[in-house]
């Protein structure tokens, strides 16, 4: 659901993906990716507070005018860095045979890349704070992840083990959003069972039918 | 969860608590509700990027230097808004007689002190993105309000809804993370279903034993 390093660095700049790459080639191309390349290292080493213009460009070896022209603030770069790794990477959720085993591993997936040191998803999201360019860019990115994400539920509803009008979206931040929780918000040390416990009980409860369409809001009670 | 408008404002202040009080009383008292009053007040207005000491003295009929040595900085002052939320306020879960009431009342009551405007709750969790202080005075506060929570479940396990063995932290968490990842993390447009939904969700993990202590951990088809 968050950019892993790999995603972020190195493996969207070199992957083979066939889709169209939507970079422009030649010597703009290069500038942007020693550019993007540059924004985060600067941001892994030194987090927001770090990150300037004049420290990218020099790391990048790019020209300060030309670092200033194209991206403005650090908004920009950061920005630009989440529509890179949207458009470029193929990540998809791994297809594990059973919907607990997919939405664990996709937990996995989102602890490791927040608790990585250094954690370029854990300081796109404290940027996200600062820079209303980098909150938008980080909602686009967390709408393509989920959307990415889908495909679990749709291999569970094929599978029979989950109803056909499941709610995708819902069974999904249900299981996600526990981590976040923990390590954004409540920022408590990771609890290494936490991601197989949230897939778990999201399960669960779509199991006993939590996110079917037009289910009862389960206002019943109150 | 998180401080009601009403918990951080007047209803801290005036609140008719059996519990003993901390504040010292007299002339430091007072200083310190006025100061913490507007701290309240310009943070709601101005956000975090409006906080100032001066800006705080000058609204509370302070004197600038009182304002310095005794908080410091805009750490400090969030610091102490939050201490003041946690130890004056006698804020408790509504009991509704079922699980499933009382997680849908506590989420609508997150929602309606995130969504409020200005909302105090949303302020100080952008604001420990900023200020390690505030950040410490929010863990604290989260901490302080999940373990009163925690009688909802022990309700539920007296009523018969729930087993004793059930873990009400993991299952607090699972009720209440949905909303506040939507809000803080996602910046989706709130739905008025989420809370009901969330908790509805949580609820049917819990009467399926997603949170049984010593459950297995899910890993069972990875």
């Amino acid at each position: 659901m968050t950019p892993s390093e790999e995603q972020t660095g190195d493996r969207a700049r070199t992957s083979g993906s066939a889709q169209p790459r939507r970079r422009p080639g030649g010597r703009t191309g290069r500038t942007r990716a020693q550019v993007l390349d540059a924004v985060r290292a600067e941001l892994a080493e030194h987090g927001y507070d770090g990150l300037s213009l004049d420290g990218v460009a020099a790391r990048a070896g790019v020209h300060r005018a030309t670092v200033y022209r194209r991206w403005r603030d650090v908004g920009g770069l950061l920005a630009d860095v989440l529509e890179a790794t949207t458009s470029d990477d193929d990540w998809q959720p791994q297809d594990t045979g059973s919907l607990l085993g997919d939405l664990t591993v996709l937990n996995s997936e989102n602890l490791a890349a927040m608790t990585a040191r250094p954690s370029i998803a854990a300081a796109l999201i404290a940027a996200s704070f600062r820079s209303e360019e980098a909150a938008r860019g980080l909602r686009r990115l967390w709408e393509d992840r989920y959307a990415r994400c889908e495909v679990i539920v749709a291999r569970a509803v094929r599978r029979g083990e989950l109803p056909p009008a499941t709610d995708a979206r819902r069974l999904l931040v249900a299981a996600t959003a526990p981590l976040y929780h923990h390590l954004v918000l409540l920022r408590t040390a990771p609890d290494p069972d936490l991601p197989a416990q949230a897939a778990r009980a999201a399960a669960l409860a779509a199991f006993a039918g939590a996110f079917g369409e037009g289910s009862p809001a389960g206002g019943a009670s109150r």
